[in-house]
């Protein structure tokens, strides 16, 4: 049986034994192990009793870091002992001389950039050699780390789920900047927690304001409610060239990030606040959030406008609001001391990520597909609805969930107003187009941009911090007529073919539709078909409108029949109120 | 002294020790363990005599392949006995110990998704070990893989250099898949070889032609040498997209491009050729190249100048062109006839980028730092590159050379034209302000866009490609005034800013600088200090160029003299031709 030698005798008898240094630096090492960039390479000691728990946890961590791109190795001690330490015993020796080859294998993984955990029944030897000064630089990042008398974390197997237990040691390597502590497609919420937020009420009071706009504030809610994570506040400098040049952020690896999330300010504004460590941000004379540490830089309106929308066109409803709004940007980390309600009747719809992904944690959804509009539902849409959950079930999937997600924050004047929108989507529900068994309806809280292939990379980046697996899109997606060509402002493939190759969705798998449109020998919406031509029909949304305002029925089959009554109401109402 | 043992029998009365599978499959492991994507662990076994060489190879071939985003680790045999062999000598069986360890050690590593380099002396004992069976699966890939009785390679490490011999193991990986065949970064020309040209030249005889411009001709150029691998030709609609987007070429792993490399055609060439398997481009009368599965697509010019340039405007002089070119743009692949001569008395310098990292392996430099330009120097732009060199000496380089690199592409009219700055750049180094021992003055073929940030990673990008690992940037790089308002039309500090943040510019260090304007004090050029601001003096392009037209000289220490009376000769017979 081999046992712990001392052989640093032998050794020195060796005139070639030299220590070799790595000509790669950790620094370049950190950013090509993994995809985050930033080096993270160390060792994790998992010790218990058998049974434990520690091959469920070690696996659990592995799985979890490797699918949130950190890549990371669990040395198992029984695979050990069938390769490396297979001539080993188990005497009290050959257990000492395990554990210390792993934890030298470990300390090799680590110094390779990977987080590394491994575990042992006991580790009384290893501590003792640790102490003992017989591994040195043992944490493989800093041979200054003081090496613990105490266990850092004590996981309570028996009381704790694996998760839980799994989310403790999460937090430590937060803490230890090894994960990043937002790993980037947590929810990051940005409320004033209950316990905290008197103190930030009160802090508010003494700070100076800025007036914010509704749209705005619509902003605010949806950073407060993480849809934009791992953002902190509205973007900084930093954080908006990169989603400007690069459509994603970057600082701690990369996420799909398409639309600056900004909040312009006027020059007197700026002049005037420039230089404060916090400001109150005030709606409707409630100061209903704090920016700290505010950063201003210009807002380049030409430039910002063309790089987001390809246009600068003044026409565009959109950019119309930029033009207007203030010459300069501020960027900060908000803190918001509500929630957001707009008293509308439709606040219970408002549900947060975090809320859907309880609601679809409760439904055992294993498979959840989202589905932004901003339009009534006709059969086409509920076509690709349809079939992308037939998709699903035939792969496998037992439980696939639709979340019918409309957008609820600022349209233009001629997009069909929220409320009327809701009881039209209530009503197709109601007609069994779609199963409100497996379908949650619930208003998804940002501004419509009017972007195109831009903006569908933040509808889906949104849905996918929500918990969706699966984005649905089709032609021409967060598109409109040009304001003065009156062509398709964005080429109608374009949104699906981006969103297709953008990257930083990790998470999230692109369903993406061809055309359908109405088939008049099936009396029913299909995917279109160029062969059979003749049988379809193409029913704009124009056409819709007319045939709506002037109270005739679309063909059979277009529309569930009581959602077309509402959009008949709604257009009727138009009439009366002109 | 330990020694091999077997212990089977012994690990079988443990009813404990039992082999757990990994949750995380190699797929998913491939996809974050390095940022190209693809599970490539593997182990590489060195072996040779002592001062073969050995220890150089495996250093050098991890520096490479981390580099090249590829995470390795070199398992040094003597690294390893200051840890995990410390208890071994040097008898036969702890030599055959040591290995088996290492072997092991190898084999987890290629498991976590690495490749894994390891040397020994002599491998007696592990061939013989293998051989036997006592360690299965050795490869880490596939234990089906017949192990070698002969090597797969023989590394002549005395005849020929390291990076000869580095590139042989690479092309043996290449071979096994473990790197990619094309390394994103390496330079992929697009020239007809040699001993296909006369079919190549018959076969464009045979086909239509689409008539090209001198801007369209400096783009083939570009392609054809290299600058833009690995695009294969001009833009199909696909990589335009991810170019416009994300500012990078996605398929492949992600390599930084941020501007389109298009073939704009009319609509009336478009419709007479659409559905052709392959175009003849035709230069001035001469066939010059030949576009395969050519792909038409809208060129959509509104969307496409707003994304690149962030401006619209049609006084920029590059949008002027986009707007009078073709209606659509044509994608495919390139095969170019002939090299691109321009008989101007300085093809010599134009450089390819094989022929520059050839230069600069014969100058043996062991750092390449690149300065893009398209005016004239002056000591402002010196001292930015002599820092450099300075800098670089100072972190330990010992043979630092300088790419200047002035763009010979299309410019503005009132930029001065490209001869004339070539005799103003020989006349800088003549007058020893720059050192012509350790510079390189090339040209870059690429047409200048004016785009600013989104322009300077291209750059970048493409002196990357040449074998640039610095990249020096400075104030409003590819800038120009708006033609409209007159003000920059773009931020001065956005290109160095951006252009740090890009990502798909792994193997090059941006080197920004601060603003450098004349010292009145010094009377020199210096680095501007806010708190000595009296002492400078900034002179604009504007400035000078009146200052040269004139006939008065400039300050002291502003530019070297014989420089300045190129400028002053060539402003002068800008006079007398008008």
């Amino acid at each position: 049986m081999s046992g712990v030698k001392k052989l640093r005798t032998d050794l020195s008898r060796s005139t070639n034994v030299v220590f070799q240094a790595h000509h790669v630096s950790r620094t370049k090492r950190g950013q090509v192990v993994g995809t985050r960039g930033g080096f993270r390479g160390c060792t994790i000691w998992l010790t218990g009793l058998s049974g434990a728990g520690k091959t469920t946890i070690s696996f659990a961590l592995e799985e979890y870091l490797v699918s949130h791109a950190i890549p990371c190795y669990s040395l198992d001690g029984d695979n050990i002992r069938h390769g490396l330490n297979k001539n080993l015993g188990f005497s009290a020796e050959d257990r000492e001389e395990n554990i210390r080859r792993v934890a030298e294998v470990a300390k090799l993984f680590a110094d390779a950039g990977l987080v590394c955990s491994f575990k042992y029944r006991d580790v009384k030897g290893l501590y003792k050699k640790a102490r003992a000064g017989e591994i040195k630089g043992f944490t493989g990042i800093d041979s200054d780390y003081e090496r613990p008398e105490a266990p850092e974390l004590v996981l309570k197997t028996g009381e704790l789920t694996v998760n839980e237990c799994l989310h403790q040691v999460l937090d430590l390597l937060k803490e230890q900047n090894i994960v990043p502590s937002e790993i980037m497609e947590e929810v990051n919420e940005l409320f004033v927690p209950e316990n905290k937020l008197n103190l930030a009420m009160a802090d508010a009071k003494t700070l100076p304001t800025i007036s914010i706009t509704k749209l705005d504030l619509q902003w605010v809610q949806v950073l407060a409610e993480g849809w934009a994570s791992p953002l902190t506040g509205f973007m900084r400098e930093r954080e908006f060239l990169q989603v400007m040049h690069f459509g994603n952020l970057l600082d701690g690896g990369a996420i799909n990030m398409s639309v600056p999330i900004v909040l312009p300010v006027s020059t007197e504004a700026k002049q005037e606040l420039d230089g404060c460590a916090a400001i109150a941000l005030e709606y409707q004379g409630s100061r209903v959030a704090i920016l700290r540490n505010p950063e201003f830089y210009a807002h380049r309106k030409e430039e910002r406008c063309a790089r987001q929308w390809g246009t600068t066109c003044p026409q565009h409803p959109y950019i119309k609001m930029v033009m207007e709004g203030g010459d300069w940007l501020v960027g900060g980390d908000l803190e918001v001391l509500e929630e957001i309600k707009w008293n509308d009747g439709l606040d219970h719809y408002r549900l947060t990520p975090r809320q859907l992904k309880q609601k679809f944690k409760d439904m055992k959804a294993d498979a959840i597909f989202a589905f932004q509009l901003r339009n009534p539902v006709h059969n086409g849409h509920a076509l690709l609805m349809q079939d992308t959950k037939r998709r699903l079930l035939e792969r496998g999937y037992k439980k696939p969930v639709l979340l019918l997600h409309p957008l609820g924050g600022w349209t233009k004047d001629d997009d069909v107003p929220l409320d009327w929108r809701m009881k039209q989507h209530a009503a197709v529900l109601e007609e069994g187009v779609l199963d409100p068994d497996s379908t949650i309806v619930a208003i998804f809280p940002s501004p419509m941009m009017y972007a195109g292939p831009t903006e569908v990379q933040w509808h889906c980046r949104a849905r996918m911090i929500a918990g969706a697996n699966f984005y649905i899109v089709g032609r021409d997606p967060a598109g409109m007529p040009h304001p003065e060509t009156k062509q398709d402002l964005y080429e109608p493939t374009h949104g699906g073919k981006v969103l297709t190759m953008a990257p930083g969705l990790t998470s999230v798998e692109i369903i993406p539709f061809r055309v359908a449109a109405y088939n008049k020998a099936k009396k029913a919406m299909d995917f279109y078909s160029p062969e059979r031509q003749a049988d379809f029909e193409f029913i704009s949304g124009t056409k819709m409108r007319n045939m709506a305002r002037s109270g005739e029925n679309p063909p059979d089959g277009f529309m569930a029949p009581k959602a077309w009554k509402v959009l008949v109401e709604y257009y009727t109402s138009l009439q009366k109120s002109v």
